[in-house]
């Protein structure tokens, strides 16, 4: 019916295919990101991934922008450089540092994680109060208030950097057995509870204070504590995953393009890190992320 | 699963309702936001409207963004008069001029057809070349390529003024007759053809050679013209309708929020317009919006 638009042919076609199994490209500083490659899994079956941790210099958050923007431009050229169709910054910090930059720079498309989760909020909201909690580095950043109120003037952030969540959600990981969906079943344990409650009044109770409906969890290790943080901020405070919503976009895109894989594709999914312990790497991220992984690597980057 | 984000409840919450059977507001300069109009019907199809067409000040395009943001201002007073759940600016001037200080003064959400549209466009490009055709003031606001390059910043924006597309797509509701999908039934006459090709060479060779893959339709007027503008820029090229985006946003925005329409909800469309001539109005409305109009009126605003 809306003859230009639902014919995606590539500009080049010459009879050309309307699929591409090449895989996607996902990074983050370490496991949080792999939040977002599950989602992309279950929202995409047929894609593969080839995702990177970035372990050894994990945490971002407390590193300065240019730092990290370093750090994505060397882990980008490294996917572009194994044939992704496409790069996932799956870190909010790494977004907020260099997603600008590499869209610059890469010769495919790449998407972060910022706006998916903005607009998801700026949809979400019906006081247009909206909190975000993230790393220093992506609350300093500024890069959500901006996102939200370049959507909808209308709304006032509230930020607040919660740098402890992240220690929690990786501690929670080396406890946990079996998959992950979030820490839910683990909130009885004493390692967890009594330290994320204290913890979580302590950031959580000034938004609850700002009167906020909504709340993204700017930080890809947060879906992992949602179910505890929704505890906190009680239930009508709607709570945003980025990851969520950039798997959404992801899928938008790919389809937009005609570069979804073919409905036979066997997907494959690489895992590398840059940390010493691969084993470890292996056994966290197959819980995070829920499926079998098909290979984990080593890889390093010169400093 | 997603316990807090699937559960949409008003944040005001004492078992409150899970629907909204207001109307939504949607205004335009004149007949465009027709377009518009039809997509959110299509797609949510027991939802009320309220429409405006601010015919006596037509067109808005050779205006200036100043001029154009007071109309915003006085037009969305009127429509959250009327009680609408969510405002939609279904005009790219207007939404250049006037989108942001709406969403500061209005109680109800506000939406563009700038954004949308944007994201289509970003989402669907492969060569990362995409062209605008819109009105003067449109282009002269840079709104287009500030979003576009927002969403991607590795995005080349080619932008043009194509008035006298919005002239021929009043003159080709004038002569047509019957429903009107787009104007390729008109194509064959004498009045649209000689006029609409040599026009369209003019516009739309500099953005062909310019070797866009894409093509934002930046002027709610222009989906009426898509297959003749398709027929000139080739199969090629990628056709972006804001309207049909503007339309999947309104979507989002409502079911998110738990302000969708109830199931059984009959709808009810209400037309404005600030013309003399009502009768007119109704007709041409009619055939642009495909569906039966519940009742025309006129408004006059104090100048």
């Amino acid at each position: 019916m809306e003859s230009n638009e639902t014919t995606i042919a590539p500009p080049d076609a010459g009879g050309a295919a309307t699929f591409d199994n090449a895989p996607i490209g996902v990074f983050d500083s370490g496991f949080g990101g792999l939040t977002v490659a599950r989602e992309i899994a279950k929202e995409l079956p047929r894609e593969s991934i080839v995702y990177l941790g970035d372990s050894a210099r994990c945490p971002y958050g407390p590193r300065s922008l240019d730092e990290v923007d370093g750090f994505v431009q060397q882990i980008g050229a490294w996917l572009v450089e194994r044939g992704v169709k496409l790069v996932v910054i799956a870190c909010n910090t790494a977004t907020a540092a260099g997603l600008s930059h590499a869209q610059q720079t890469f010769p495919v498309p790449v998407i972060g994680v910022v706006e998916p989760g903005a607009r998801a909020a700026a949809h979400a909201t019906k006081n247009r109060r909206v909190g975000v909690i993230a790393t220093k580095a992506t609350v300093e950043s500024d890069a959500y208030t901006k996102a939200i109120r370049n959507l909808d003037a209308g709304i006032t952030v509230f930020s607040t950097a919660t740098p402890r969540f992240v220690e929690i959600a990786e501690q929670g990981l080396r406890m946990a057995e079996g998959p992950i969906e979030d820490f839910t079943s683990l909130v009885s344990t004493v390692y967890i509870r009594p330290a994320f409650q204290e913890i979580a009044q302590e950031y959580l109770e000034p938004l609850r204070r700002c009167d906020i409906d909504t709340l993204v969890l700017g930080c890809t290790h947060f879906p992992l504590l949602k179910a505890l943080i929704g505890g906190v901020v009680g239930r009508d405070v709607t709570l945003i995953s980025s990851a969520q919503e950039a798997a959404h976009d992801v899928a938008h895109i790919l389809s937009r393009r005609g570069a979804l894989a073919s409905d036979d594709h066997e997907p494959c999914y690489d895992f590398y890190t840059t940390g010493e312990d691969v084993e470890e790497f292996r056994s966290f991220g197959a819980r995070v992320f829920r499926t079998d992984i098909d290979r984990v690597g080593r890889v390093t980057f010169p400093s």
